[in-house]
């Protein structure tokens, strides 16, 4: 027989693994409505030319996208590709019904979505992984960029995860990163011949990229680059400046790490990343990060637009948080028993009554033994049962128990809710 | 320039739109709690074969799947399905993970996740559209058919769509089946060399399927078809019986359809839909929909374990509701409102305490004029407004206006949590 299993890198999600996710989903949305910050859903694929743009030199969209061509004779047949992050179709949503020009100049999304990435699967790390992230559109002021990174941070503190370092830099504007590529092709135009294939392909394209190699790491070359500070603009310095008083101001600690860039290329100015300090996590140690990137919206047929954002991957939270914060119990309302087989219509009824009405409910549909009638309903930790049998079911009656209080009454079919009510569950 | 636009049959969602999306999520949500049935996540994607079972002759899986292969070089490349459809994956899952050997032997699913099938984009019918569906497995009594539709009649009566009907029938058991096969066989078999291709595919893999063809729908042959009621088994009748019986008892009102078969090969007993009767709906009136499936576990290799399901899709669920059941407008509790641009830092400072310590709050930092400032405040229905200026600032206060009261204190920046608590905010 032919075995069935999830594919690689991808996971099933129920069980008490899914009251966690329900518990971090709404926390972020609590925390994204706080912030005033509003949802935007784009589609699982785009276009692949949205995700592909011309000069990223990023492993992301080069070597990692799910690209696919769907044929059925019809004609136009694009090519689409799973959306491997979420600012892309963000702001090709956000162009395209020009938002830019409806409603407040500053605009604040937020997504939680699944992205997809071909790349080997490890701990931390899935082929779909899910993605909180914000894009805060419309404020070129280094505000939205401590607003964002302290609604970030809320996360964090509202799942008790405290072990954390915030790591900042800038990229510069155009101009200065500009000359900070001549700088750095300058720097490695002899050894280039030395490093790994990637690295001469990002040579090319982006030198920047050069400096996250994980394979030329150790590459003396790399270790010897210089740092942008000096390629940086007046204006460049004078921007980071404002930030970093504003991030005192906030009450927000940092360091400053001239050799953070970031794996998508459209960056400029900020650029940041949360990194865990928990011990017990392995390499991949970012717990959120993100920057400015105020030529995106223009890249994608906009206006010029300037912005922030910041993805946070949840299954990595999850792995951060401690499991006594969750919920994972069941708990309902009411248990419903039918002591004989003739009275299970009764309660059957009772209980979807009572369900339309509000209140959740369960109920032993098998006929199985009345001790294991009992054990369930202690498993669903029940704060009422509801018991029927032959001489309740002829008088059109059921008994009900409060677990808590041991008060007990038996009423007619019609008045549980009212009691339930009465009983304050 | 390149003009980016959303993939066809494809949406983008925010705005009003969003807060719809999150109203009828959370109603099923609740409604899925209070029926103890727990949510399941299955991939976006599945091996192919997961949802390409051998003899399935629907139109979803043999013309409108996704399907790609993602060639990296690695080695293995299995062929890829975005999914059709929730069930497959998730009886995949169930059995993947031996839930039918751990927890009660009765366990109940449910999923809201995204749809992918190629087919022509019309009105209520997108290539990736959204469903809500359940999954009961393990139950093999009428009680489980009446349980999910009752839930299903929930969502409706809490989404106040009044306008349908329930229409039910029974496609038997395997025995019954293959018996109403070989009568449709012999029915069609001098008039199939004159219907559509489809028809001929389908009289050979599933003459059932013949029943649903939307070309052939005035086709002679297809009208004058035998019904599936001379083919039915007593044991058939007999489930038949009762859940008519249990769904009289429960006061759903339904009819019977005999020419009732569902679009998806798996089912045996219980077919149903819930049909919209409202006149202003087009062609595509079926609001939720599905039956009882008794082999699918163990198709996947698992046990023998009956099953019920139904699947409902949201985009449409969202035509049918009345915009007035949503509340679109926003609502925040605090909005700051800096003076001068000195003053900015803290009222910034303070609208993010309060947003870290539970209130929704809001700000300006765009220097607007005063009259900007209170138009904003009004249309995010702010309750309280949250004022600074050089007087305030120079001695560590803000002023707060109470919306509702009027009511107007100036008290020390720290201090500000604590009133809108004493404010009842």
């Amino acid at each position: 027989m032919t075995k069935f299993f999830v594919p690689r890198g991808t996971q099933d999600i129920y069980g008490p693994e899914i009251k966690k996710w329900h518990s971090v989903e709404q926390r972020v949305r609590d925390l994204c409505e706080r912030f005033n910050v509003e949802e935007m859903r784009t589609p699982m694929y785009e276009h692949t030319e949205v995700f592909a743009r011309k000069d990223d030199a990023s492993d992301v969209v080069n070597k990692e996208m799910y690209t696919f061509i769907i044929k059925r004779g019809e004609g136009e047949s694009p090519s689409l590709t799973l959306k491997p992050e979420g600012t892309a179709g963000l702001i090709r949503s956000y162009v395209e019904h020009k938002l830019f020009a409806s409603g407040p100049s500053y605009q604040r999304y937020y997504y939680i979505a699944p992205n997809f990435r071909y790349e080997r699967p490890q701990k931390g790390r899935m082929r779909i992984h899910h993605q909180f992230g914000v894009e805060f559109l419309g404020n070129p002021s280094a505000y939205a960029d401590v607003e964002a990174i302290t609604l970030g941070l809320n996360v964090l503190k509202d799942l008790q995860i405290t072990q954390y370092k915030v790591l900042i830099n800038t990229l510069g504007d155009r101009e200065s990163q500009d000359a900070y590529q001549v700088r750095l092709r300058d720097h490695f135009k002899d050894s280039i011949d030395t490093m790994c294939p990637d690295c001469q392909r990002r040579y090319v394209q982006n030198p920047l990229r050069i400096l996250d190699c994980k394979v030329d790491q150790q590459h003396e070359a790399l270790i010897s680059a210089p740092s942008n500070v000096d390629s940086l603009s007046q204006e460049s310095l004078n921007y980071f400046e404002n930030l970093k008083n504003l991030l005192d101001e906030s009450g927000i600690q940092y360091e400053v790490d001239s050799r953070l860039v970031r794996g998508l290329d459209y960056y400029n100015h900020t650029v940041f990343e949360v990194v865990s300090t928990d011990p017990s996590i392995g390499a991949q140690s970012t717990i959120f990060a993100g920057g400015r990137y105020n030529h995106l919206v223009e890249y994608y047929g906009g206006p010029e637009v300037s912005a922030f954002g910041f993805g946070m991957g949840i299954e990595r939270l999850l792995l951060l948080c401690d499991d006594s914060i969750f919920d994972l119990e069941t708990h309902i309302d009411v248990y419903g028993m039918a002591m004989d087989q003739e009275s299970l219509s009764t309660v059957f009824n009772a209980i979807n009554d009572v369900r339309s009405k509000g209140f959740s409910a369960d109920l032993d549909m098998e006929g199985k033994s009345m001790k294991a009638k009992f054990k369930m309903s202690d498993r669903l930790n029940a704060k009422v049962l509801l018991i029927c049998g032959g001489e309740e079911r002829s008088n059109g009656q059921v008994n009900l128990k409060n677990q808590a209080t041991k008060e007990q009454v038996t009423i007619p079919v019609s008045d549980v809710a009212l009691q339930l009510e009465k009983w304050g569950i």
